[in-house]
């Protein structure tokens, strides 16, 4: 049933007081949560874990890039290649060459010619996702997320929430935004069935969200060995998920990617060689003296669950109206240095 | 019914051959479609709705950063006093005076001392949003999106999307990202009913992408003059729909603004007077000799629905993936320079 309805009632629904006093004392703000949460909520990031890539200085400010690797089961292909490439100290001498506006940083070597270490493995496009060993014969079923997947520790996840507007069930999980999706087979065989039936598979990827470093590639099927990095600047280009691999993620310093002058050529590449910003080593944590230890706030803690509530309704004093949600990309995982 | 499965079998399911040369002819990327688009598909932008903002120049470059204002019905009151901040040259001699990461820059009077033209309206917060006159008494329908509305020019929308992570039906029209929610009336007093009822009601509100322009503000319900402007610069920070005003979009130089130093205060705000980056005028686009023509491809027409299409579903060789979806902030639309 539809009626026509004055303008003026609509209006009214806005011009409810808010108290913001007693707003305050009830709800605070996502980083008075973080603020708050226990010493034991936090995890911290094994050095080893960790890249360090120093750019060249600007005039006397140095400037370090720390990224932090993602762990098994996703992308473990290419991140040990990155491990290979840093012990070689493959980047040191490289640069950062292409700066596209509300897109990407990418670094690497410019020349394409400079040799790559021994032993690289060349991963395939099915290591974009991992897989679970549980799925659901029902697409019912599987297509409103109640179908059950194992992440990275064997844990068990049960999705709840709606697909978002890229088809995905995102989540945060042991400290990594990801999300569920389902590819149908439509004659798949499974051990028990006496002949093939549709069925949903989910699998699980990484999730293109601000400051997520990923695996330049050229045209499928090649994947990139890893020595071509590129981190996100901008919008969630989520339409990259699950066709390039995502390999970690800045946790400091991404400053000094996200404010360089924006390359003027074809993607955002500098076009002279004097614009490119020199790379003076990339190391793996555990081999660079003094660096500080990195925590993240636990996704499974009870302070994670408060504070991305809060950031899907914000109810500081500032705000007037809780959104009611928030995208997966809205709600980025706290990460600190660890308080001596 | 749920079946264990093995890993080769999800697997496989990627291995399905691709033919790059056969997807290009058929499927042209985004930036492809917006270059074919015919010339009756733009639109131009009067000069009179532009806002021309002159940075100090970096070296010998210049910096001009163009912003469109928003159309009727949204934030007029705002806009209103933007175009008589400009009138009085009250940004001549201002400043941006904060860089957030991810987030915003803004600008204004750092001192806060400088006097406002006369004549600046005070806005109310209902005017965040502008009220349809045509809603659905079922909730039901209405949370389905079912609910019809009308936009800027009479036009009715049929809202056919579910609703997004943040409780909105958003949708590009008349050129801008908007998004509708439903706000529920418990005892709505409608003409022709003879008692109370339950009504959701529709609003359309501007959404916060990449490059839109909002007006800064203190605490609720004081909602800002205009003077003291911000744009986004980072992942769209959409709990800010319905909490600010938004008046408008940077449609050329954002670069000069994204690329800036960050702010090492809180907030982002610089610390030192000298980090602010002077702004030596801000007038309609009217005002300004030599200004170019810009046009944006109107999202009504054909090659606007191709484009979209092919922004949710790239097919493009490069892409083994399309996603079958995209959040309305990855959906920029195309502006440029008219052709002379």
């Amino acid at each position: 049933m539809k009626k026509a309805c004055s303008l003026a009632i609509a209006a009214a629904l806005l011009a409810l007081p808010v108290n913001a006093e007693e707003a305050k004392v009830e709800y605070p703000s996502p980083p008075e949560i973080v603020a708050k949460a226990a010493a034991s909520e936090w995890v911290e990031i094994a050095p080893s874990d960790l890249m360090v890539m120093e750019l060249a200085p600007l005039g006397d400010k140095p400037r370090r890039v720390v990224i932090q690797l993602m762990p098994a089961p996703f992308s473990q292909g290419w991140v040990s290649n990155i491990r290979k490439l840093a012990a070689a100290k493959f980047w040191d001498g490289t640069s950062v060459n292409r700066v596209q506006d509300n897109y990407v940083v990418q670094w690497g070597d410019a020349t394409e010619k400079k040799a790559l270490p021994d032993g690289l493995a060349v991963v395939p496009e099915a290591d974009y996702a991992a897989y679970s060993y549980e799925c659901s014969a029902s697409p019912s079923e599987a297509k409103t997320g109640r179908c059950r997947v194992y992440a990275a520790a064997g844990q068990r996840i049960e999705l709840t929430k709606e697909a978002d507007s890229y088809g995905q069930f995102p989540f945060l999980f042991d400290g990594w935004p990801l999300g569920v999706a389902y590819h149908l087979d439509e004659n798949a065989v499974v051990p028990g069935w006496n002949e093939p039936k549709p069925v949903f598979f989910p699998s699980l990827a990484p999730v293109h969200c601000y400051g997520m470093v990923g695996v330049g590639r050229n045209l499928s099927p090649d994947t990139g060995t890893g020595a071509e990095l590129y981190t996100v600047i901008g919008h969630a280009p989520r339409h990259l998920d699950r066709n390039i691999a995502l390999v970690g993620r800045v946790i400091e310093g991404i400053e000094h990617l996200s404010s360089l002058p924006r390359g003027t050529g074809p993607l955002g590449f500098y076009e002279r060689e004097e614009e490119r910003v020199p790379i003076l080593s990339v190391r793996t944590g555990n081999e660079v003296s003094g660096l500080p230890a990195y925590e993240y706030l636990s996704t499974e803690s009870e302070s994670f669950a408060k504070y991305a509530d809060a950031r899907a309704n914000r109810r500081d004093p500032f705000f007037i109206k809780p959104a009611g949600g928030a995208d997966i990309c809205n709600i980025p995982v706290p990460v600190r240095r660890k308080a001596l």
